[in-house]
């Protein structure tokens, strides 16, 4: 599957303010950058920082007046369906050293609190099948609402509103599953069949000795999904963070089957 | 029914402090005070405030070194275990203005956010009907668990934890009658059956024309309980208020079926 | 000092709502309604609440399709600009019992929180004193933001953000009071100076043993200043509370210095 | 110098439980572990998880009936106590990406609500100097209380509170650092002069291109101070997780210069 995506941001910055981006697609971990091309304008600063963990690389940048980012790319996804109820949840000290953080609590996701719901309402259940019935759970009983959640409703807000956008389902879930004790982590995304198309957020968790998305939504599949950056939860992954107040002009994205044409041209 | 109540409060107090007290039964609307008596030491400052609704007069104390007091009383309960579940809601615009306050989110109780959950939960039932789906709904899900809550402890936090003590199985019924537009409102009392004999809380809801007892914990019945006064939530309702800080030493309370003996020397 | 007030509420229903309005000026307690009209349009329903405390006459509509109100008053205002700052507090024992609510934490000012800071910041004075402090520390740190706040602030956020409108200064100012144990509310009212131009919200503290208006944002006077409703905190004293969603549409308010004309036109 | 460390920990376990315990001296950074052993008993499960970054390596344990950890570490510090005012902060796009999540809000600590008291208070201050004087701020207008605060306690409600413990005073000070945009850290550590004595938390911030020691109690010096492990906040640095209910026993930490006699023998 090779999805054809663009991203095109439009902000209005009064004086120089340093703004963080993360709008590429990752390369590697089950999908593969064909070709990609990021237009910034021409700001003050621009700095790319090399990745961490291979899947994320904020980009900097200092710039006034605007900001105009506008992005496109081919990206092949090779990354399988796979069922995540059939597979195990690791053993806790068996854990790798990098899935540790993803199992303590974080800003919008204060997991500790649900262990009693999570044991009564999921306790018959483990591992995957737990996860597939959590995510269950939320769907059949959320309502997806645009603007009915801001940059201050967490899991807990969200857990008894009973509604939220794409944000609040994953924060829900990954507090679910950090409840469990199986680690559950962010994941910023362009995803397939969102509706209306946008950034897409979801939950990962750590199964059989890998990351499987979630998407309590049901709105994306692991094989339709080009991955940005991971974090804990919406306070790491966002696509642009303004050190200092900026106004929103206009922003769109866009993710396409890549047509033949598409195709033919890269070739 | 005739209660025989006893309750006995000792704080160590480091400095001269004023103090709020609220432990006398109160005389009326259904029960009827026959014999009481409240020994208050020799406190600097004494003042009773005249009830402005007939269920609760506070008294001011000013004191040093500590504060010791002695209550006990004789109380009729004259008031029937009524089914609430069979009464009407009072439809808003009919609600008299005393109810009205107790429609609003207070302190403990934001029940504006529960408004999907309580939709979609119980929105099949009405009025006391829906109330009792509400305290059953509670009673089976939620735990019992002395300690689990302070005084920071809100409906969101319990409705998520699933766990509490009487005050928050109190705050969760509040929360979800008031989502439903039902006036919902926090006694404190003495009750029979209470385990471990303690001040007990329990939620009023306003159907069919009056305030109606509902305890989510199972424990205490109308026909069973003295009033001591009422409020929004646990803000209003504490038994003992201190205005500096003070240091427990013992307390105990004690709520008996009066004995013949007892009543005989009342005669 | 006669104030021309008008009011317009212009919401759109999408189905039958229950709709509380507090939007009317009050008769009594320092201003006197010359003359008033409002006009609801043709709501299924209409149902004026007796206030219990002379202070505010809720009024209800059941309506559907839209709701447009159009209040207009002339209100004289007798109330003079006390110099609350040289009150004494009255001492917690001798205050009435309609006052003792006012100590306790609300929905928005949790105030046992402000203990420490309150002490220390403004220990060194009392009463009106102690007040003035406070509504002037809170003047000279705080930025009025519209739109910085919405439903979910309360005292806590405010004081941290420093910034809000004029319900975000209230009720930190409510929150610094009542950890000094004055008794505080918040009232809404229409007020000359208001700019820009809409319901407004003061807070009202108990000193001297009267309420008084103490609006840290400095825009509202006693005696330009008519009252509308008083509460807790915001969570009581809405203009427009819709038991059910609704849609706004425009909404104006115009409080002025009633002209000789219109005075005239009156007499 | 050095530190002559032990750390005892002993609960009651009802039942298998997963524990993840941090409580050794990393080795590194600025301080060299001469000797260390650490006596488990004998669990059913002990697994080490190499850590990441060199500054933590939990150890899982899973346990039954009860969990006795012995800690004994003769340590040195080689870290000076270097004066962190004089010290620039790193513009945002030259930070090494794994600062960079530490700029982020996290669990105890939602620094973007400081933004505006941040630049009101400090904002006439650049780097390290504006660290220091954030420091100051904090160590003139809180109080040490013990068991003023628990597990529910973030940076936002002891700003208010203006007291807490080592890990409330940490996470003032981390969300006033990261609301500056620089960067902040939590760690646990051993350190001299701790009274009473206890596992102790301090910040660390990124200035100059390296992590600083700043505690705003006042008791830790870097010099003086054996680091266990870092995080974003108390969330991550636990000594000791438990993934099931356990009960405290007794506890005790111990941190002293070492002895001629302890470096004998150790030689």
């Amino acid at each position: 599957m090779k999805l054809e995506i663009s991203a095109s941001l439009n902000y209005r910055l009064s004086e120089p303010v340093d703004l963080m981006l993360q709008i590429e697609a990752a390369d590697g971990h089950g999908q593969h950058v064909i070709d990609a091309s990021l237009d910034l304008g021409e700001p003050d600063v621009v700095a790319r920082v090399p990745a961490a963990d291979g899947l994320c690389e904020p980009i900097w940048l200092r710039a006034s007046g605007s900001l105009r980012a506008e992005y496109r790319a081919l990206v092949e996804i090779n990354r399988p369906d796979t069922d995540f109820r059939a597979l195990a949840a690791v053993p806790l000290h068996r854990l790798p050293a990098e899935a540790i953080p993803y199992l303590n609590e974080s800003r919008y996701c204060p997991s500790n609190k649900f262990h009693a719901f999570v044991e009564r309402r999921f306790g018959d259940h483990e591992g995957g099948a737990k996860i597939g019935r959590m995510r269950d759970w939320i769907e059949s009983r959320f309502t997806y609402v645009s603007g009915s959640s801001d940059a201050e409703t967490g899991a807990l807000d969200s857990f008894v509103e009973r509604r939220g956008v794409c944000r609040d389902y994953a924060h829900v879930m990954i507090a679910l599953a950090r409840a469990a004790h199986i680690p559950a982590r962010m994941a910023s995304a362009y995803a397939l069949r969102v509706s209306p198309q946008d950034f897409h957020a979801v939950a990962e968790v750590y199964l059989g000795g890998d990351w499987h998305l979630v998407d309590a939504t049901g709105m994306a599949r692991a094989s339709e999904t080009a991955r940005i950056c991971v974090g804990r939860d919406a306070a790491d992954i966002s696509f642009l963070t303004a050190y200092r107040d900026i106004a929103f002009v206009d922003q769109s994205v866009k993710v396409e089957r890549a047509t033949a044409r598409r195709l033919a041209e890269q070739a």
